[in-house]
């Protein structure tokens, strides 16, 4: 009879469930995001690259600051407007790398988001409004032409369009949809490595969806591609934003129907059948080897972690 | 006691389940690309904007030309890889609106995607090639220039990057995530309007996946946007490709947990609550009003036809 596992209360997922009301109908109202980015309420992130300012405090820290103290740190160009907390005005501002550099001599924190998660040095509800921000302005700094005709473009719906003023084309920011699945054999399930991770970690596979395909042949696709193995049911497991730079993770569990690896060195570095007990070990960082999951913040986590958890029940369909 | 409801078997979904092997590894292996379309079994797809060319031959049509017959034809630029139909190389080619009109005069259709599958002009298992093409044509149509320097760029990887020779920038194609989903209030469910639907049509809401935002967080900011509903419990029910022009259709069955109605006119024509037994006529064509769904080529059909079969069931959660 297999084990049974309960590690508890699930951690949150990182980049969701923030109090962000988006307030998408004032994006086009010129006057009114005027006057909120000048209200006393109003805060902003500022997002250099993949690192973001902090302010030291204890933890968690402060992303937020007052729109005149960001403007005196020197950031970039007009901001994006991130919506409405609590009926305060958010915003995001981007800021040059040695901008960012410079602030480094005060109270505050300059460091790339991956490390912000892994040492939780936010509160959970402040991550989302990062996410949104960087990924918007990471479009922003990467779109700065008309991919029609080549002409410069501006921003417009306070950082939620990019109009061409030459062939009148308008560019809506870009979000990657990207599988991310674990494959089940029974009892075992199937993990990988790529050569970017930190030592010892494994994870699921992952790629993103191309066009012309759903979801699900997406998830087969990329599990034939990476590791050879066929899988045949896939079972929606739940989403999350991915700013690295601009995705969002759909994570499934997909059953195996033919298990033999044969792995892309191109794409991955190893693949291996993992024993639920030992997926197990890793998920509480006790495997002998040392070898772990991704952190808790990942959907990579609860996906392992639900199946070691329920097993391949996971792949019951409600249909 | 709920009516009870069961239309038969399902129809498929449009443009998914074809028989084509992406075959993604080949698309950097130039000298393959170029013997494949050289090969005798090698075949092309033809877009023009959002028309397609077809053969007439009694129902389904050809829509397969050989590759020197679609060149003659006045098609434009070079192909792009589509994948392995059984080992036999499939392209798409684009074709500038005055050529296609030209094809007219001959045995050749040159007819919407729209009007193709709801008149079912074409075998199930060709309309996912053409909606790769589509997706990709109209992708490389409209990204001729570099996002990051307003320089031209080249098309790459058998169609599937775009290089820019001046900053190095790689373009990959796009593919926007956008939910589409049925609000569920026990025995009615949320209907809406486009100005832009046929009349009598009544579908779900539907909107763009933000950056940033979950597909659940997604489900219940446009429902509350377009209708003023709030939603709880959203369940992913399936997905499907939609080159109109490059989107992936996320279908979900949402739980209503606020009801009333406010109607975002600049969004939607209208919005109503739908008996399950007034959607059952809807989707059968046998509404005294005329009222009707979206045909079973689309996958709003099927969130519907699964709430009116199986009830507000649909909401049950394996997890």
């Amino acid at each position: 009879m297999p084990q049974s596992f309960d590690f508890g209360p699930w951690p949150p997922l990182a980049y969701v469930n923030s109090r962000l009301e988006r307030a998408s109908e004032r994006r086009n109202d010129h006057d009114y995001i005027e006057s909120a980015i000048r209200h006393s309420t109003a805060r902003a992130v500022i997002i250099s690259g993949e690192r973001v300012v902090l302010r030291k405090r204890g933890t968690p820290m402060d992303v937020l600051f007052a729109i005149d103290e960001a403007r005196s740190f020197g950031v970039e160009s007009e901001p994006v407007f991130l919506g409405l907390a609590n009926d305060a005005p958010r915003f995001g501002f981007s800021m040059a790398p040695d901008a960012a550099e410079r602030l480094k001599t005060s109270d505050l924190l300059v460091i790339d988001l991956r490390s912000i998660v892994v040492q939780g040095l936010l509160a959970q509800e402040d991550l989302q409004p990062i996410a949104v921000a960087k990924a918007l302005l990471t479009w922003h700094a990467k779109h700065r032409f008309c991919a029609n005709c080549g002409a410069p473009t501006q921003s417009s719906e306070a950082g939620w369009r990019r109009d061409c003023g030459s062939c009148g084309a308008q560019h809506f920011p870009r979000t990657d949809p990207c599988v991310i699945m674990l494959a089940i054999d029974g009892e075992r399930c199937l993990l990988a490595r790529s050569a970017r991770f930190p030592q010892g970690m494994w994870s699921c596979l992952a790629g993103f969806v191309e066009p012309g395909e759903t979801l699900e042949e997406a998830v087969r696709r990329e599990t034939r591609e990476e590791a050879g193995v066929q899988v045949g049911r896939v079972v929606y497991f739940s989403s999350q934003p991915w700013p690295f730079p601009m995705s969002i993770m759909i994570g499934c569990h997909a059953e195996a129907t033919a298990t033999k690896l044969r792995v892309d060195p191109n794409e991955i570095e190893d693949a291996r059948w993992v024993p639920r007990a030992e997926a197990a070990l890793m998920l509480e960082r006790k495997h002998k080897d040392g070898l772990s999951t991704p952190p808790p913040a990942a959907v990579a986590y609860h996906l392992i972690r639900a199946y070691v958890e329920r097993g391949p029940d996971v792949l019951r369909e409600i249909r």
